[in-house]
């Protein structure tokens, strides 16, 4: 049986105040599990942070829960932080945000005396792969897709599609016409932070510098400091192959497109990407039929694969899976969204020759809870 | 669907060289996760190693499977374990033995510049706890199963009783003299080899040191070199609470037995130990339901509770945990024995909008390998 790991610190994100802060996916988990939770508030929206944390703090009194099953700190400094994951009675740690954060508490609750599991999303550029039978027959549809899920939400999604490869085709000009003009007809959009706003802007020029980069297509100008505006680069394969940081997320609106010159640089560029959250291929069935391979190098690399969609929307359910492989997360075994983000706070217990009564209730002959269970390698009821 | 993580190291244990070490536990549970593998053999047994490392060579081309799905290293020396764990190719790490050996090699994996799961198994004392009910009841059938217990396989079992609680009650002394006079009679035997005999002596003359130890009871003297001679100690709760080594594993057959005064220094016994792999209870009905609180702190330490049982024999099955908290393992959320032990080998992969024909067998439409499958959260086949 899966028992609770104990206490757990949890660090929300700052792009989602509400659906993953302090009263998130993480929190949700943890509680579910059956863990204690230490939350420490983002300082992008402490307000925000107290209005929630006393709403759960009020429903742990009126379900008359144990007194400390949910506490939250507040904090600027990375001190704050570090004191969570190094105390000793802190079991496991839930992150998500930059990689520069999620790696530091990787590495001190790795160094503690006794080591603890840290499952950080640090965050992915999540790879779209076009293919050249979808571009040629739906080339403004995937164009207009593309350009939205980019902007969705100003480009603050950690499933923001940062990188898009196309195959050369007939089509690769016209796809890259109808992406930029639908680009130049989107308003820029209020950033989250001050911070977040500065670093995406540096970001961009930082990106645009690269050798061989240049903008193919931007949106609409800003009309507010803090907004951020859409910016679509283009680099050939051969630069993006010789230039890892081309790889790095620039959080925020903003996408890097690579023009494979056929299938085997597609593949070259499949492999040499490292661990992302999603990766998306746009085929016809001739297309997927003719690039199986393709998959299988992607199911190496990401979390979750989709199939003529944009990865943006992460669903609540119990086939999702939000995570991957280093440096999208530090535990690739684990998602961070939906019923199977539990099992990150919990570990087996097994119990040997126990008297039913003395059994936890989920164990007992009967069956009270009217649970699943694996009996003698069957699952029933 | 659950996929395979990708190569993996596996360092077998000294004390199994079939069960636990070339083609052990965590051969078979990476080889079923879809894994290749890279074995480290080990230096007790390189003869054993090379035998059983050919049988497995010889099966891979019997069944066709790929060249390199196994491979097998030999070497005394650290860097060559070092250089499997470092390997950029390697995704997993299993390993069986000592805690230096296990944290060296989970501290090497952290420090990776992609760091990879570490499912080191370190050993552990296995606390037992006697009950007064039982110890009243029961004490020469505990003793005596006890002292087998004890020195099964020359007491080289990880789950070997190292550390045995009895609280205070009317029967104490004789079930002491009962377990003293079943170890007198039992027979050296031989040791799997020198230094682990050399470290077995060392470890029980640094424990008759201790402040507060003494040697309640000893076996038959060792007849030839190799052989490791049952010796059992004893130390009282204030001694023992006030001494973090003599929670150390002295590897081989020797166990301490600590005399709690009463059920509340039981329960700080209970309260003060680290993570093991077991931890067992010798009680009457009536002892069970007046402690309660002892099983659920106990719950809190160990991966497996064994009622009026011992720890040493492992089912492989469906329900084994054969893990625990650190420093019992370095990872609690895992087990290195069972079917669950696959896992360990595996992360999740989410296939999202792909055509049926496109999805592995396990998820397609008709399930074809009529397999359980969580279908909107039922199991189902």
């Amino acid at each position: 049986m899966q028992v609770a790991l104990g206490p757990v610190g949890i660090f929300g994100a700052s792009n989602f105040p509400l659906a993953f802060s302090v009263a998130g996916g993480d929190t949700a988990s943890a509680l579910a599990a059956g863990c204690t939770i230490v939350v420490k508030a983002h300082p992008a929206h402490p307000g925000t942070s107290e209005l929630v944390g006393n709403a759960i703090r009020q429903a742990i009194m009126d379900c008359k829960m144990p007194d400390g099953t949910f506490s939250m700190v507040h904090g600027q400094s990375i001190d704050v932080g570090m004191a969570i994951v190094n105390n000793k009675h802190i079991k496991a740690v839930g992150f998500t945000g930059s990689f520069k954060g999620g790696k530091a508490l990787f590495d001190a609750a790795a160094k503690r005396e006794t080591p603890i599991p840290v499952y950080a999303e640090m965050g992915s550029v999540n790879p779209v792969f076009i293919l050249p039978g979808a571009m040629e027959t739906k080339s403004r549809e995937i164009a207009e897709g593309l350009a939205a899920s980019i902007t969705l939400g100003v480009g603050q999604f950690c499933t923001n599609p940062g990188l898009v490869i196309t195959e050369a085709c007939n089509s690769t000009d016209s796809f890259y016409s109808e992406l930029s003009g639908t680009v130049s007809k989107i308003e820029a959009g209020t950033m989250l932070t001050k911070a977040i706003h500065q670093a995406y802007e540096n970001g961009c020029d930082r990106l645009g510098q690269q050798s061989g980069v240049h903008q193919m297509a931007k949106g609409k100008g800003p009309t507010k400091t803090q907004d951020g505006m859409v910016s679509v680069f283009h680099v050939n394969s051969i630069d993006f192959l010789s230039n890892e940081h081309l790889e790095e997320e620039v959080f925020g609106p903003s996408s890097l497109v690579v023009s494979a010159k056929g299938r085997q640089d597609l593949l070259s560029i499949a492999s040499r990407i490292k661990g992302h959250l999603t990766a998306s291929l746009f085929g016809t069935d001739e297309d997927l039929n003719n690039n199986r391979d393709l998959i299988h190098i992607l199911e190496q690399k990401v979390g979750r694969l989709i199939i003529n969609g944009f990865p943006t929307g992460v669903e609540v359910c119990h086939a999702m899976n939000h995570g991957g492989p280093f440096p999208a997360t530090t535990d690739s075994r684990s998602t961070s969204v939906g019923t199977a983000s539990i099992y990150r706070f919990t570990r087996p217990v097994c119990y040997q020759n126990f008297p039913d009564r003395l059994l936890p209730e989920e164990l007992q002959d009967t069956n009270p809870k009217k649970i699943w269970r694996l009996y003698n390698g069957e699952w029933m009821k």
